[in-house]
């Protein structure tokens, strides 16, 4: 083989040589940006008991105080702060014990000057006292007496009204993506139902005349790899995912396919036919829609080059290349951080570990090269290895490798043996030492 | 306020004084593991595009190769690799172009010696071929012949049968979590369901004569945080929870609740009455269920030191502090890897990023404590700031954090300034720096 199947990265089914301006990542997202004249807008209201994962569209206000009453927060008896004043174990104070609160319950018995309740963990404080000696810091004394060992100062072990949320303050902001704990408090302040961002409506149409749903019974034809892969990636990223189907290397097929189906949608990924050969129409079919169209063509990374980004009618579309390890690759770097943009919100970084690799691996100048590792770890710690298989038209590298390793820019490559950061998707493989 | 309330981590709502053995989590999460006679061994079929997030319950064997025949990676000309040896573009070789490859078909035309075909990324190789030239290394010459600039070995841009997956071959393993590439691939495989390990079902009981669920109209009564909390956490894990409502704190009424709930369920988590104290009833209404019962009490950890883990009828039973932060950190730390270990599965690493602590925090000896802090991203990089909060009764604590700081063991604490290991939750903020 001669030098161009051996040029890193080169695996995207077309050279450069159409692609005449490269824009790298962070650029070709700012000119998206810049020229998407709305974020989300639409909001609906959900139940809290379903709101997970949702993202908040305005703030939400606290309109009740948690706790709404006093309650101790240990075990003990409820007192006078100033009456404990002095206590040791050498030197205990006598209380009268007055009685005891019944959790879940106002308690009807008051505390006075030289009198002591016992309380439980959660109980409402009783009249009077101001503090909770810990049952630990207790003796039970005779003839209805009890013994303080240490003191208290006012408000110890007791959580005051409004202490963990107070009425009228902003409790989570616009923007939120809901947690388990939200959730929680959510509950907790008695919202039924909570206001949210509606989904992203995301269309995903595959164009390819090769192309067939499964199954696949045309001699010649091939599974459609592409959207099932998309519309799972976007129902993992919370966004709704529309099935735009199958449309074959034909202008006008695609043309009409995307007129129709960026009237229903928020965001459209079309992928396939985003190079520059004949065959090559999506980029075409984009720029007859409207104004400005397609923005950015061809991307500096590797694999997803031909990746263009447009705006039709307000809205983005994607047009990501065939080749499924190219499209998963534009997906996670363009796709994610749109739609994060468009919702207002930030991403989570990715998981990742620190991993030497088990042979050397080169970039290419001025492209950013996503390289598939398989992580393991073993007594000498994370080793990633990269996975064979170089090509972007290979699915399965994607399915054997856990993370990938980026390699930036202007970065040739890396040293066998290098430590090197591994953006983790699934985890590492644990490997027995040898006997 | 006296040095107890001060002390780190002390926010658990008991002393320590009644747990005389503390284990560390992961000791705790071994003894639990080994009196686990079974692991999870319900499997189901689900369809292939409905199995995002599932686990295989068996390996994945490919009955097809794929590609199913060779394929063209680059828009270009099928050629017999022999006939372009020497080909530069100063002394070009001279091929007849005898026809295209329509994609999506299987090509009727041949190519012999000295002869050429154009074909099209995809496109499936025409009969003699066994090489494809890059458009760019070509030129169209004069009646109906090609011009070829650069010489091709055999088999280059050239995807072979089952270069992708080879028939016979094993994909995805047993255990697997999938992914949106493993979606596609096995819809690229012509599988429409697949075999996966059924939802764990987790039961989420609630004990408190406090409580009530939403909407709270009793006076005393307080709304039960941990329910929806759990099961929004249980259903983001991939669980099924089962909801087993809330029972006072009552023996008779909380052992027949377990006693009933646990045959109905693979998990079972019981929040609050966990402790020491007169209220407590839990693990002793766990330890009148089945042997071994409760086989951890009092876990070196903090929040959530009074956790307990049982095993009773070879399935596992929780019992979570009352404190929503407690149960919350006892839910990440103990019931996530216990989870895991049922299903064969190991858990990703949560993302985290390096962050400067903008002031000094203690851990306890021989705990480990989760420091809930606020992770700013500014000029000067990220900031952990801990939380105000530290008592683990304050559930806004969790929800106004991004992430926790691990205190060791063996740590006493970290300085003001120290740069540490964050855990994120949720994105760290974006701080603009003052103009």
């Amino acid at each position: 083989m001669n030098r161009k199947s051996h040029a890193p990265g080169d695996d995207h089914g077309v050279s450069d040589v159409g692609f005449k301006n490269l824009t790298p990542i962070s650029e070709a997202l700012r000119i998206v940006f810049s020229n998407l004249p709305n974020k989300a807008t639409a909001v609906e209201k959900v139940p809290v008991s379903s709101a997970l994962g949702r993202i908040l569209s305005e703030d939400v206000i606290s309109e009740v105080n948690i706790p709404s009453f006093e309650k101790s927060t240990k075990d003990g008896f409820a007192v006078i702060a100033e009456d404990t004043h002095g206590a040791t174990p050498r030197s205990p104070v006598f209380l009268r014990a007055v009685g005891a609160v019944q959790i879940g319950t106002i308690p009807e018995v008051r505390v006075a000057r030289g009198e002591a309740v016992s309380i439980v963990t959660g109980g409402n404080m009783p009249k009077g006292a101001n503090a909770v000696v810990m049952v630990e810091d207790t003796r039970r004394g005779e003839e209805g007496t009890v013994q303080i060992l240490d003191e208290v100062s006012a408000a110890e072990n007791v959580t005051r009204i409004g202490e963990d949320v107070k009425k009228g303050s902003t409790i989570l902001r616009r923007g939120t993506r809901l947690l388990p704990q939200d959730v929680g408090m959510l509950t907790c302040m008695g919202l039924g139902q909570v206001a949210v961002i509606s989904k992203l409506r995301v269309g995903v149409l595959s164009t390819g005349t090769e192309l067939q749903s499964q199954p696949v019974d045309s001699l010649g034809k091939i599974p459609d790899v592409n959207r099932p892969t998309l519309i799972s990636a976007l129902r993992e990223l919370g966004c709704e995912p529309i099935d735009l189907g199958i449309v074959a290397d034909d202008y006008d097929q695609i043309h009409s396919r995307l007129e129709q189906g960026i009237k229903t949608v928020d965001i459209m990924l079309v992928t396939a036919g985003t190079s520059v050969g004949p065959a090559d129409l999506v980029p075409k079919a984009i720029n007859s829609l409207a104004k400005p169209g397609m923005l950015v063509h061809g991307v500096a990374m590797r694999p997803a080059m031909p990746t263009g980004l447009a705006v039709v009618d307000g809205k983005p579309i994607v047009s990501l290349p065939g080749f499924p390890v190219s499209a998963y690759v534009a997906f996670l770097e363009l796709v994610q951080p749109l739609v994060a943009y468009l919702l207002g919100i930030d991403l989570l970084p990715r998981p990742a570990v620190k991993a030497k690799l088990s042979s050397r691996v080169t970039g290419a100048h001025g492209f950013r090269t996503y390289l598939r590792v398989h992580v393991t770890l073993s007594d000498e710690g994370y080793i990633a290895e990269p996975v064979k298989a170089s090509s972007s038209a290979i699915l399965s590298s994607l399915v054997h490798a856990n993370g990938f390793v980026i390699i930036p820019e202007d970065i040739g490559g890396y040293e066998d043996g290098q430590e090197v950061d591994v953006e983790l998707f699934r985890p590492p493989e644990r490997r027995q030492a040898a006997p």
